[in-house]
């Protein structure tokens, strides 16, 4: 070790310069006494919430109808209290970013009760949601002809991983859970590449092959057995700014996709006031700002391309394709 | 706390209600004595059969050849177990999905025994997957002006990454052994946004370029010194039916690209009859479903585009291309 | 356990025949006794120094002024140990690479001391880094019709996390350290899908929304306040190459952004010598290589589009466009 002993001496006046910048530029350091929500343990509650829904998958081995109630109820009970305190934590830091004060102490017990009663009423729609993630692992069976078997489905495919994470979040988000449904919607996006806010509506036999780049906005309503590809982007067309040109919020700006859609690879479908009509299909590469009739399919007019015979004096024009 | 005991009596009863949704909603809970495959130990395979490949960058350090074979045989000794029973796990689900039995029991013993036959069947093939793999390595470091030397790729090139797992998924894809290829392929995904089908069959000199969003279909055949970019689809233009309708799996659904083709950024070609000729060059953001012949080169026209000063009223227009 | 214990004879042979593939091919092993940068430890030198510039956020709770110097100290104390012996590596394997030799012993004494200096300089320039961190995160903030509070930002959004690390990557990288900003920075492209060469230039107030498949090139400049979409390709033209046909490495090879430049989804801009001009907008999967001027909006006319009824005759019409 060459390290120079009288180098290591400027370390603390280092250290205080950083900590005197928590005091210059305080807007991206939380110091104080009200915990936000614990990334680690809203994660960990989504891998709790997947083993409930897809027991004897992922992680506990030999479950049978003779065990696995010990097992989902010791999950269960976990589960309320690891919600219970990062909902309260959520709740309590809206109304500090809302009112700018810091709600401690007291208040902070109607947050853990109101937390609670949240966590309940979510944790109750789980058996609908089964339901529902049922159909998704069908339609992507029935869809993706390189898929052998359903558990393969449940074990790797990264649209149900996403579809899951939503499905779980858009309930919380239903119930009015702030800031926690954004986490995990982000954390699968992470996971899957898939990003989808939790606020988007979306119908029962979903689903989305392949996914990466997929991109599905606050305010879309998706209908039932929709399809979609990679690289599909269903977002705002433009931005409502109030009269002081600040953004407003919460008005539909992405799209509506009724019944049995599908919508190939790095298509973009753009507008609140966008409609694709049942049983449309909206080819690869499509590019979309308007309504579209049901039954219609929609494709690029095979575009125009050069093609060049290669000579020897191309080979530089060859190269002009290079990303 | 301030949470009601009260309400947490409810849980029982909360918790019997999921359970009996495993009865109602069965399709997506692995209940039984059958194992799967453990997805922690395929992974875990992977992690160790990089180590193999690559010695000396991610895991142990001060390797030698003094020392290496030590390292190396514990290594192969545990994935001899590992892969011996997770491959005979999945043997035996492909054997319950497609006899619809519970083949548990005294047939177990020859799953185990044509496991572990696969398994050294696999083993066996590590050498010559590192002269491929040293050609892929040498392809990134030729192929990117960023790259300062073959250390970087081995270490931190995320299509180095996906194309070593392709190459081991395909091997245990061409020796039959079901589901756990599709695992492999899919962490890779997850890790690099890039998804290869462990069917695919790619020659020697392989790169994929930055990565993200890169779809190569299950029937693609790609040759040797190919050149791929981020956002490249390499897909099927329609799933055959037959006569009741259902997915014909297992034809050629995906192109095929002969030597030395290169094709840049979010180009899409698409079709199992289609054949981009050796020495071909297909630009970014190109769109084909047809054949191109060799040496030529292929890019979009370039687009029509409106240019608009933008004037105060303007600046809404402005907005118009917000996703 | 049904395994054959003749077959695991086989395992010393197959070990050896591994380990000779080592001297075999031997470009993709690195054995020998000078170590390389650890991957283990430069990541969680990022998760250190993501800890000191949002303090309170992900790791430590409870954290406030009164205790805060504690605990930033000691992983500033940490992270010059951890970063000085992974620099001194690093600067060692630049050395081994460039000059041939096996540069152990003796002369790893200045790499040592070069590496705590190149560190305790990097360490200096964090308070300004926070400085426009800031801008950052207020810039999610503003551009986000979706976003609740900047907490969430700094919480999840993939576009910071993205421009965290490329801001600390291209520190080192602007102090010629060698090997570990790339090595950071496909870590976040892992992370985020996003891929941004530490050579980038990038100015304050920056935000990437969604962010899934951009690429930034090495020699990218980008103003103040500009605005990037997901799939937003900032690429090279073309690849000069010398008299011997080798890539010439640094030269410019990717676009210029100037200030508030805004760059929708999936448009692809090309070239050094492309100019993005200030205040211009680049529509939605715009494809351009060539320069814009200041204040130009430039979109795609809205592609011909291919609408047809879907008689029953047209179902497998409509499948050709699957991907």
């Amino acid at each position: 070790m060459a390290s120079d002993f009288r180098l290591k001496e400027q370390l603390p006046e280092l250290t205080n310069q950083i900590v005197q910048s928590y005091t210059d530029v305080g807007s991206i350091n939380h110091l104080g006494h009200c915990p936000l929500p614990k990334y680690e343990d809203v994660i960990s509650a989504i891998e709790d919430l997947k083993e409930i829904i897809y027991p004897g998958y992922r992680r506990r081995e030999k479950l049978h109808l003779g065990n696995v109630t010990y097992h989902v109820g010791d999950l269960v009970d976990r589960l309320d209290d690891v919600l219970t305190t990062q909902i309260a934590r959520a709740l309590q830091h809206e109304t500090r970013v809302t009112t700018k004060t810091e709600p401690c102490g007291e208040e902070q017990v109607d947050f853990e009760a109101k937390g609670q009663a949240m966590t309940l009423e979510f944790l109750r729609r789980i058996p609908d949601l089964r339901s529902v993630l049922a159909t998704d692992v069908q339609a992507a069976f029935d869809g993706d002809p390189a898929c052998q078997n359903k558990d393969e489905v449940i074990f790797c495919y990264p649209g149900l991983e996403a579809v899951t994470v939503h499905r779980l979040a858009h309930e919380l988000y239903k119930i009015d859970v702030p800031f926690i449904p954004r986490m995990m919607a982000e954390w699968a996006h992470k996971q899957t590449g898939i990003d989808i806010h939790p606020g988007a509506e979306i119908g029962h036999h979903f689903f989305i092959d392949h996914g990466t780049g997929v991109v599905i906005g606050e305010t879309c309503k998706i209908g039932n057995h929709v399809k979609l590809y990679q690289g599909v982007t269903l977002g705002a067309l433009s931005f409502p700014t109030d009269s002081d040109g600040k953004l407003v919020r919460n008005v539909k700006r992405h799209p509506t996709l009724e019944d049995r859609v599908i919508i190939y690879a790095s298509a973009t479908v753009l507008g609140g006031k966008t409609v694709i009509g049942h049983d449309a299909v909206v080819g690869s590469s499509v590019w979309l700002t308007k309504s579209v009739a049901p039954h219609t399919t929609v494709t690029i007019e095979s575009p125009k391309l050069r093609m060049q015979a290669e000579l020897p004096e191309d080979l530089d024009a060859a190269a002009n394709y290079q990303i």
